[in-house]
């Protein structure tokens, strides 16, 4: 038998795989179950649902990246129902029982009570998203160009981005460029150029996690690119022919959700408390109220700094969880006294289109052509594997130079919708 | 109005993509349909299908190939019925009328009326399939290292592919590779190079249309690769658990299909005389007996060669009927008379596996590593667009180095099936 401690990690994403590798020289054995086969770098999702970069080029498998880590297996599973008080996890298909449990299996959409707007509106958090999200933004251009029916044909050539976040302002950004870009020549009937970009961000102003003035110089250069930007309006209805703002209407064919997000499920099965978002309010050291033997990391974990705001739900954060919760298990596994978890906010950055980006780095802030040198130096080195990065590098040359996209690829069955 | 003759193209596959091209300067107006968005390199569809090569690697968007040619408008849709009395095509949503039509929609899988066997053992013409098929190889070995009984783990690391033709025998070869090669390093509870693979082909060899010393050479490599070759053994049962061989039993949670093929059903609706395969039997010159403005081209086209033998249904042979369609009408134009169509054999290849390929070239006959270089330097070079070349050389040098296939990611959705 082995005797080392059993380690269940749920979940490959940051949170999850920090954790992971953070004991790999610990006296434990290690299980990381993911619903998919592979880690995926999120911050660039939105580069392969708007056909800039290729699955590959942003995702690996997780038993590739972890080959050498003798003490974790892999399994490809989903984790339907946890049991703290036998200690044991039922799978899709046998059960898992574990001495030490981290649930990193972070968040999905939320629609704020309307589910019914998420077969209208889809939202960006798998590459099967991706790839959803890809296939009508696509299809919708081909839509146009059959469409002989002026009115039919603008809705079409209409694209409204919900949520002023980095990802609504990256897809704002790039649904811009391609149809001012990429797409106009090769199309003989509709002019993809006439097309319609509209950012609806409930709040006052886009990038509320940044400073005011560098959110200003990301809604110029949205209007710069040609994105109607509309702030201080919430969404109040959603179909299939356009969003409803209030008392006016957005007719388009193609509305995406970057807006609200709720927490895994899996987090309401352990007896604790969660906040609004369905989030697991966790100790200061990360644990469960009443399971020190069970952890939260990620965006599935609510916790408040030490001046009050929130643990941010962004990718350096849950790459932190993970390697305090892999601290805390081998302070435990020593007889140690558990710490607590401390955020480093290392800075916040997002791009907007070509060239245009916004940094915030404590009390840096700059935008501009070299804040977006900067996301791409950043993004370029937090990529996983050697490969992807070369890769993406020559993705992004190419696309720099000839304005086309790498993957503008779409599979048969959803031709329109 | 447009005073200039309307030629309605169905598929941009080889046969139709070629003819588009060829009558970039003819007075005419093109329109080419296609169901989906893109040109397929089809021979190189097996990697996509065996995790080895993106699909943005051998596909690229028809009308971003076709962007310069002005005479040519790309529209994504799906012919459903053909009117050649009206001159007329019906589509999935409204109609568009011709003056000269080219049907070049290929062909589909056949299971030679065991209908039931196509949810079992999938075959591989469109990169849905590639995708499809893609993620049952890879959720097979995810499922082995979950099982613990012996019996169903070896079910599950058990590969069929039926059919011993040039696809058939470069999916056998690389599944062979995957097992052996690529994977081991990376399982825990499961040992990937256990997992058997076997290539079964009803006639008596493998790569009929080669001469016999190449069948044997190809017949050898795939022996030296680990592959159980059956041949002279017909299938005559596939279920969920494995196939049936007369007598015998190949259990196998994973069978491949690339046996038969059957052409696309819109060649019926011609009235014309059909072969055995459902293609139509075409005039010399490519024209729909009883109907000089209707061509077919390409895989959906019967016609013997001067030798009685059929033109066969690859990638040269549809180009160039294609090329000549395109010639015919340019002839019809100019009031000239339609020359015959005739094929020129170029030569034959296939690869098994790294660093081994057969080559057949007129009375040119080579195998092994040099075989191999021709048949990659082929394939690049008749890579559509320079950015696909580049990519492709990256990634093969990449796997050739390191065993590594770049895109074995696989979604969510259909995890274990």
């Amino acid at each position: 038998m082995d005797s080392r401690k059993h380690v269940l990690i749920l979940g490959g994403g940051f949170g999850g795989l920090w954790a992971t590798r953070a004991l790999a020289s610990a006296p434990v054995r290690i299980t990381l179950l993911d619903r998919t086969n592979h880690h995926l770098f999120q911050p660039l999702l939105y580069q392969v649902a708007t056909a800039g970069l290729s699955a590959p080029d942003i995702a690996a498998p997780l038993r590739h990246i972890l080959r050498a880590q003798k003490n974790v297996t892999v399994l490809l599973g989903e984790a339907q129902a946890i049991d703290p008080a036998n200690r044991r996890v039922t799978l899709d298909g046998g059960t898992l029982d574990y001495d030490y449990l981290l649930i990193a299996t972070g968040a999905a959409h939320a629609y704020f009570g309307h589910d019914d707007w998420a077969e209208h509106a889809p939202g960006l958090k798998t590459l099967d998203d991706a790839f959803g999200i890809r296939q009508r933004i696509l299809a919708a251009f081909e839509a146009a160009e059959r469409e002989d029916d002026p009115v039919r044909r603008a809705a079409w050539l209409s694209f409204v981005v919900i949520g002023g976040g980095p990802t609504g302002v990256e897809l704002a950004g790039t649904l811009a460029e391609i149809a001012r870009h990429t797409l106009p020549r090769e199309f003989r009937r509709c002019d993809p150029g006439t097309a319609q970009v509209h950012l609806v961000e409930a709040g006052p102003r886009v990038l509320s996690a940044m400073p005011e003035n560098l959110s200003e110089n990301a809604r110029r250069e949205l209007a710069r690119l040609g994105v109607t930007v509309h702030v201080g309006q919430a969404v109040t209805g959603i179909d299939a022919a356009g969003i409803a703002l209030g008392n006016a209407r957005i007719a388009s064919r193609t509305v995406l959700w970057a807006a609200g997000v709720a927490a895994s499920p899996l987090g309401a099965q352990l007896g604790a408390e969660l906040d609004r978002a369905g989030r697991v309010k966790v100790n200061p050291d990360l644990s469960v109220p009443g399971h020190p033997e069970i952890f939260v990391a990620g965006d599935l974990a609510s916790l408040a700094q030490a001046d009050g705001k929130p643990v941010p739900g962004v990718a350096p954060a849950a790459k932190q969880m993970g390697a305090h919760v892999a601290r805390v298990i081998r302070a435990r596994l020593g007889g140690n006294a558990a710490t607590n978890f401390v955020y480093r906010d290392y800075g916040n950055l997002a791009t907007i289109g070509r060239k245009a980006a916004v940094v915030h780095f404590g009390r840096l802030k700059f935008f501009g052509l070299l804040a977006w040198w900067f996301w791409l130096t950043a993004h370029l080195f937090f990529l996983i594997g050697f490969r992807n990065r070369l890769v993406v590098l020559v993705d992004w040359a190419w696309s720099y130079w000839t304005y086309q996209r790498n993957a503008r690829i779409i599979g048969g069955q959803a031709r329109r919708r």
